[in-house]
């Protein structure tokens, strides 16, 4: 496993491809740091996964600056939210999809078994 | 693992059924866009199972636009809301029932070793 | 892993058991549909494990209608709570006992193994 | 696994000390029943770990009467809290410690290996 | 896994970096005792991966006075806070690193079969 964090910025919405045998696991998004005095009251953000679109929470500087997710993508996906005037910090981890783990102890051991063959040497 | 997210119209209870040994988690749910102005004081979410019918949570555009859950279905399962003017976003994922797991192993374990009989050749 | 929900009505504390090696996780308690108006404002929910008592959280029709719990039981428990006028909805799901597992797997492997002698036919 | 939980008494710190190869896992402190009428308004909850202190939380009876946690302990800890009219009640789960597992499960494995010698009859 | 925690004093960042094959495992953070009185109304959160920053969460002494997170760390990182007065306390746990499992089962199997050989003497 190992971390994962973006930044989404105002008006670009960011595509995110996980790579082969990989999971993203998205734990949480932030609102940026407020630079002119007032944050938003209402930011939604969305979350588009092949053709479709969801809501998938609303942050609030005064009352949800930060929100939790257990979300998993294996695939692309794209985060875009509506605040103009500043940064959506998007954290979690990747980690490997455990879907693959049987088939890869078996073929591991496989691999094991037969390159330990000589030393082995059974009969 | 696998992202799993649907849409729940206003009015249109959704039957969900997972594939055979795969468990459909739901982490969240999240009221849609707001289009006219005020959003919703007060939204029931349903859920029924079987015959039964619970509660599980309540969503408010102004305190609570998104709702954490941890919940697990390996069976058909019915959402639906009471907001008359906005769909509800239900998002999670897909993962294969654990529970099948130690079997699924030594079967796949019982397979290679019987496959690789001519590899190893013992004696 | 399956879905695991309960009602629990005004007035009727709930004695739930888990199976054998199977263990009841709760992951939230909802408040059901208020039906008079106004809701109520301060619902302490109690558990009860062997003799012991706990409070584990205060639901509120305004504040707080539904809350997270991570508990897991592997015997006996009580449920209860002192809303009047509705009942509270507990959900989660249901697994296997992990802490059987290695002993689990070991035991389906020497089945396995002693089973298939005559397949295997080593020597 | 099985259920987990304390009563931390006002003004009594309390010592918890996990078996061997056992954790404790706290997923959440909740606020007694409130005796006279009005609820603390600020109660932070300490903890100790070796000669070192921490705050976990603050617990309010009107705003957050329970708290989520999810902390894992495999040595001695302290839990006080500032509450002198009532006590906080910690709850979780206790559980194999894991990382014991690919020890526990190859010295079962041996074990049984070397135990079902002569009923395999290898040669 | 094992008990993790740190206090991060006022203007001091923090650098943590895990050991080899460790994770260590965030779960909350929590602001300190106040002390003269009034608490601080927006603490926002930073963390640094390498050369890329995050803002992670906003305390607040009334509001949010603790904040629970999902995060993961193979690497080293950085936390810091914009609290003047007083500390912030992160907690959660140090677990080994999954995806080394496999290959450890599979290293520790290899090195008990090897050097059981004499015990087992097949042949």
């Amino acid at each position: 496993m190992e971390f994962w964090g973006v930044e989404v910025k105002p008006g670009e919405p960011l595509k995110v491809k996980p790579e082969v045998f990989r999971l993203i696991h998205i734990s949480q998004a932030a609102l940026g740091e407020i630079k002119d005095g007032k944050g938003p009251k209402c930011v939604p953000i969305h979350l588009k996964v092949g053709d479709k679109k969801y809501v998938i929470g609303t942050l609030s500087a005064e009352d949800r600056p930060q929100l939790m997710f257990d979300l998993v993508f294996e695939r692309e996906f794209e985060l875009s939210h509506d605040w103009k005037d500043g940064s959506i910090y998007f954290a979690g981890y990747i980690a490997d999809d455990d879907s693959r783990y049987p088939f890869t102890l078996v073929y591991d051991m496989f691999t094991l078994i037969t390159s330990s063959y000589s030393v082995l040497r059974i009969c």
